[in-house]
C-alpha cells in the first residue's frame, strides 16, 4: 500500500471528524446528531409498550429502523419518496440493513415486549450516510434502553455489546478508511462493515463498482474497518460517558 | 381583554424565542434552521434552471413549496408518509399554503426562467410548524435569490416583498399570540395569519375548534396577528442584514 | 365601494339563484342536489350504526365528508384521481374543510355512537363548489338526522343549530358576493367563509391571488360574507320546512 | 316458459321505464342523464383534438371509456376507489365493456385525429348499470359527434352504426329482461348483451351464477336480449330525434 | 362453413396438443403445468385453514383465483405489474373470471372453512393463456382437494364436477377452435367459453373485434366451443387417472 | 472444522446437482432455468434497441434486472407483490444485486445501445435463489448476446468475462456450500459471493443472523464460496458449449 494524498489532507486510515451530539430532540426516547465530517444525520429511537402482532405474547421485544433523505441533503435535489408515492431500492436495502445491525446487539428477552424504532433522516450526504447512521443509532437505541429503564419499563440490560460501522474502498489502487462522496464516486471496489465493540463481524457488504477486486485487495480492506470501527466503538464510549449535550 | 398567565410566562402578545440560522446546510442555494421555541423547522430553497413543463417559453419562473415532518418531531412517534405510500391531507394543505405565501412576493418575471423549490422539513414539532415554515422559508428563499444573481443567473429584484406568519389563537376567552402545542390543543379558535413585511394580507385562516367565534373575537385576533407579523419581519430583516452563521 | 356591473347581472351582495333539492337519492339517509347557479353538487348522508376504532366506547358519535368532482364537471376534462391513485391537495383540503363545518354543529353525545359520512359530488362545476357543499351537506345532515330520529337510532337532537357557506372576492377593486368561475379567476382576493346560522364564524379562510388585501377589504368582505350566509341560512330552513321533492 | 309476477308489475320481457335526458351538463360535448327505472348514470362525452401518442399520426381517432359509482350509489354505502388508491376489478371491467361497445360502430379514419372520452358515473344503482351505461353513452357520443360536426372539427360520419346494450337473466326458471338489484341478486344466470341497432351482437357475456345453464336456456336469453336491445335502439332514435332537454 | 387451412395443419374443430402435467411444484397442494400448444401456464393450489374473515363462521369454505404474466412471457417483453405499483385490468378480470369458473363446481358446505387459492401464472403466452389456465387450475385444485382429504381436513367431496375452458372466434369467415396468437389478432369475433364437464354452460363471453357478429355465427361458435370442452374434459380425466408426474 | 453430515448426504464443500436448461422460452432473446437443487429460476433475457433516456446518444449500451418469486414458490403461500400494489425490500435488494453482478463483466461500449432485460421468476424456492439467479442470468445474458450478433445488431464482444454467485454460511460451527432452505435458517452466518469467472470478487454479503462472525470464519467462508463459484463456472461453460436443450 503506497503513501497517497487525501483531497482533506486525511491518512489513508483515518477518520473524518466524528461528532455524536445526544439529546438533540425533545421527544425521543434517545436521539442523536451524528456527523462523518460533512454527512449529518439525525437518529431517533422512539420506545412504545407493545410490540408488532405477529410477536405478541412471545416475551420478546423488537428493534426496528426507518432511513429516508431529506431533498435538500445532496448536491442536487432529490425527489421525495412521500410524493413519488413508493420508495426506492436503496432506501428500503439501508433502513434493513441499519435494524439487522441494531438487532445483532439486542437480547429480545431482557428488552421484553417493548418496541423500539430507530430514525435516521439524512439531513446533510456526503458519502458513508449509513455507516454514520448505524453508529449513531446504536447511541440512541443505548440512550432510549436507558430512558426505559428509568422509567421501570424494563429491568435488565437489552444490550449485549455496541454496534458501529464504517466504509472503506480502493481509490486508484489504494485503500482507504471513511469516503467522503468525492472518493465514493470514484472507487473501483467499495465495502460497508458493520462491528460490535468486541471486534466481531456483523456485515460485510463489498461490491465491484468497476473491475472485480482480489482477495488481498479484500484483506486490505477488512484490516482498515477493524482499525475504523474501533476508533469509532471508543467514540461512542465517550460519547455515552457524557452528559447528553442537548442542543 | 384580560391579563393571563401562560405556562412559559410570555405575555398574551409575545413570540416565543425566536431563531433564524442561515446556512444551514452545504448543497441548497439557501438554508435556515428556523426555530418558534421547540419548534424547529429546516427550509432549504433549492434553486433549478428552467421552469415546469406547462410554463416553458413564457419568461416567467416559479416557485414552489414541500412541507413534512420527521417521525420523531412529535411527542408520539408518526408513521412516514412514504412508507404509507400516500401524503397526508394536512401534509397537502399546508405544502399549498406555503407555495401560496411566498409566491405573493415573488415578481414571476424578474425570477426569469428558474425555479426555486422550498423544502420545509420540520425536525422538532410543538405548534406553528407551518407559520414557522414560511417565516424561514421566507428567508431562504432571499439568500436563493442572492445565490442566482451572485452567478448572473438573474439581475433584477424578483422579491418584491418579504412574507411571515404567525399562529393566533382563543385559549380560555383570552387571544394569544404564537401558540405552542399545549396551547393549541386547548384553542376555542386557531388563526393561522400570512402577512407581507409592509403590513398587507397574503392569508387568513380561522378555524372555530369548539364553538363559533364573534366577529369581535376575530377582529381581536387578527390585531394580535398584525403585531405578531411586524416583530418577525423585524427579525427576518435582521437575519438577512448579518454573515450566514451557517451551523 | 363604487357600483359596477356583473356579467350575469347580479347586484354585488347578491347570490345567484340557490335550488335546494332534498331527496334526490333512494338509498341514502338523506341527499340533496345543491345549485348555486350552474354550480350543481349531489350531497349525500349515510348513516350506518357504530364509530371509527378511535372513537368506540366513547358514547360519542363522528361525522366526517368526502368532496370529490366527476371528470366532466368542468370547462375542460380532469382526469380521475381513483385513475390517478392517488388524492389530489385541493380534493383533501375541501374534504377536511366540509367535515370540520358540519361538526362545529354536531353534539356528539347526543348523535350517540353513529356514524354519518357525507359525500360531495360536484356534478357541474362554476365557482363556488366548497360552499355549495358545505351548504347542501348540511341540509343533508339534517334529513340524515330526522331519519335516525324516526328509526329510533337517536332521540335527542345531534344538530346544535344549522351551517353555511359562501365565497367572496374582490374583483377590479370591488367586493362581491358569491363567484361564479369566470369572477374568480379574475379574482384579486379570495375568500371561504363559514358561518352558524346564528352568525357564528366556523371558518374565514381568505387568500390573496395577486397583491396583499388590506384590512379594510378583509372587513368588507367579511361583511358581504355575513349577508350571504343569512340568506342561505333562511334558503336552508324554507327547505327544510317542505317535503322532499325527490326527483 | 311460465307466465311470471315481477314485484313491479312488468312482463317478462318488458324493459323498466327507460328515460334519456339529453345535454344535462353545460361543458361537456354531449351529455346524457340516462335512467332504467331508478338506475340512474351520468354520461358526458368530452371532445379533444389529438390522441393519445401510440397513435399519431395514423389520421385515426380514438374513443374511450371510464365507468365509475359514487359512494352513495348503492344501497349500502361503498367506498371511494380514489380513497381506496385503487380501482377494483369489476370497474376495470366494466370500464373496457363500455369502451369495446363503443368502439364497435366508430370509424376512427372518419373521427379523424380526435379523441372522444364518455365518463359514465353512476348516480344511483339499481341493476343494469353498465346496460344503461352503454345505452346512454351511445348517445352522448352521437351528440359529442354532432357538435364537432358543428365545430368543423370533422365532416363525415364517423358513426357507422348504433349501440345498445341490456341485461338478461333465469329467475326461478323463468328469463326476464332488464333485472332491476332484487332480481338480479336472485339470478341463477345473468347475461349482459351488447347489440348493434341493425341487430348484429358486439358482446355476450353470460355467467352462471349457481347451476350451470344449458343451451336451450341461453337462447331463450338471447331472444329476450335482442327484443330488449331493439326497443332500446327505438328509444335512442327518439331521444336523439329531439331537441336537448337540458335540465 | 367452407374447409380452410390452418398454419399448425390442424382441423378447424381440433385442439392443439395439450398436455397437463401434476405435481410440478413440491410445496403446493396441487399443481400442474398446463400446456395449449405453445401457451404455457403454472397453475398451484395452495390450501390454508380458515376463510376470509366475512366468511368466518359460517361453516363455508372458499376458493378464489389470481392470473399474472411472466415479463418475458411475451413476444415483446411487458412491464411487471408489480413494478408499476398497480394490476391492469385485463388482469384483473381473467382473475375474476378463472376463479368464477373453478366456484362453479365447489360445494363449499363440503369443502368445510378452508380456503383454497388458485394461482395461475402464466409463463409462455400464445394465445388461450385464460382457458388453458381454466383447465388446468381445475386439476390442480383436484390435486388440493385430495390433499386435504388425505390430511383428513376434510370428509366429503367438494367438486361438484369437473371444469374446463376454451376460445374460439371466426377467422377469415371461418370458425376455429382453440386459436393460437396469430390467428387471435385476426380474429373478426373472438369467444372464451367455459363448460362443466356434464356440457353445462358456465361462462360465455364473446366479442365483435371488427363487425358485429349475427346469430348464426353465435351458434356455430357455441357448437365448436362444446366439441373443445368435451375433449378437454376427457384429457383432464385422463390426467387425473395416472400419477403426478412431477418434473 | 469437523466433519459432519447434512440431511442430503453432501460433503461440506459441495453444491447441490445444478441443472441449467437453455432455450426454455420461445420468445426471449436467451433464457435459462436454472436448479439448485430443488431451487428452481427461470431466467429471460430480452433485448431491445435503445437504452434508458438519461444514457441516450452516449454509445453505450446498459443491462438490468428484476428478481420476483411466484406466490406459491414457498413452502407457505405468500402475497403478490402487484397485489399488494408495491415491491418488497427483500424483491429490491435482489434485484439490485443480480443487475450489479451482470453488469461487472458487460462492456458498455461493444454492447452499443442496446438494452437487455434479465427477469429471474422464481418457480420454486428452496434456498439460495439469488446465487441460482445470477447463475442462470448470466448464461441466458450470454444466450442474447449472442442472439444479438446473429442479428447483426453488435458486432464485438460486450463480455468481459463470466460471472457466478454461491450462497455460504456456519452451521452449527460448520462452514457449509450451497444452502439449502433448512440450512440456511439455521445458520448462524450467511454470506453470497458473486465472482467472476477468472476468480476475481464481484459481491461479498456476509451477515451475522445471531453471533457476529470472527476473521477466521470469515476467510473460512471466502475459501468455500471461491470453490464453489469455480465449480459453477465450469458448468456454465459446459451449458453454454452444447446446443440449447429446450424444453
Amino acid at each position: 500500500m503506497t503513501s497517497s494524498t487525501r483531497d482533506d489532507g486525511r491518512a489513508d486510515d483515518q477518520l473524518r471528524d466524528v461528532r455524536i451530539t445526544r439529546g438533540w430532540l425533545d421527544h425521543a426516547a434517545g436521539s442523536v446528531l451524528v456527523e462523518f465530517g460533512r454527512t449529518r444525520v439525525l437518529c431517533a429511537a422512539s420506545a412504545s409498550e407493545g410490540v408488532p402482532r405477529w410477536r405478541k405474547g412471545s416475551g420478546l421485544g423488537w428493534v426496528t429502523a426507518e432511513y429516508a433523505m431529506l431533498p435538500a441533503a445532496t448536491n442536487t435535489r432529490s425527489d421525495r419518496e412521500s410524493v413519488k408515492g413508493r420508495i426506492g431500492g436503496r432506501t428500503h436495502e439501508i433502513s434493513r440493513l441499519i435494524g439487522r445491525s441494531l438487532r445483532a446487539v439486542v437480547d429480545y428477552r431482557a428488552l421484553g415486549e417493548n418496541t423500539i424504532q430507530l430514525d435516521c433522516d439524512v439531513l446533510q450526504a456526503d458519502g458513508g450516510t449509513r455507516t454514520a447512521a448505524i453508529t449513531g443509532a446504536y447511541v440512541a437505541l443505548a440512550d432510549a434502553v436507558s430512558h426505559l429503564r428509568s422509567t421501570g419499563a424494563l429491568t435488565g440490560e437489552p444490550l449485549t455489546g455496541s454496534v458501529a460501522a464504517i466504509s472503506v474502498g480502493i481509490i486508484d489502487g489504494v485503500p482507504r478508511l471513511d469516503l467522503p462522496y468525492t472518493e465514493d464516486v470514484r472507487a473501483d471496489t467499495d465495502m460497508n462493515v458493520v462491528m460490535t465493540g468486541d471486534g466481531g463481524f456483523v456485515e460485510v457488504q463489498g461490491t465491484a463498482e468497476g473491475a472485480s477486486f482480489s482477495r488481498a485487495e479484500l484483506d486490505a480492506l477488512l484490516a482498515l474497518a477493524e482499525k475504523g470501527c474501533a476508533d469509532l466503538t471508543r467514540l461512542q464510549r465517550e460519547a455515552l460517558a457524557g452528559e447528553p449535550a442537548g442542543r
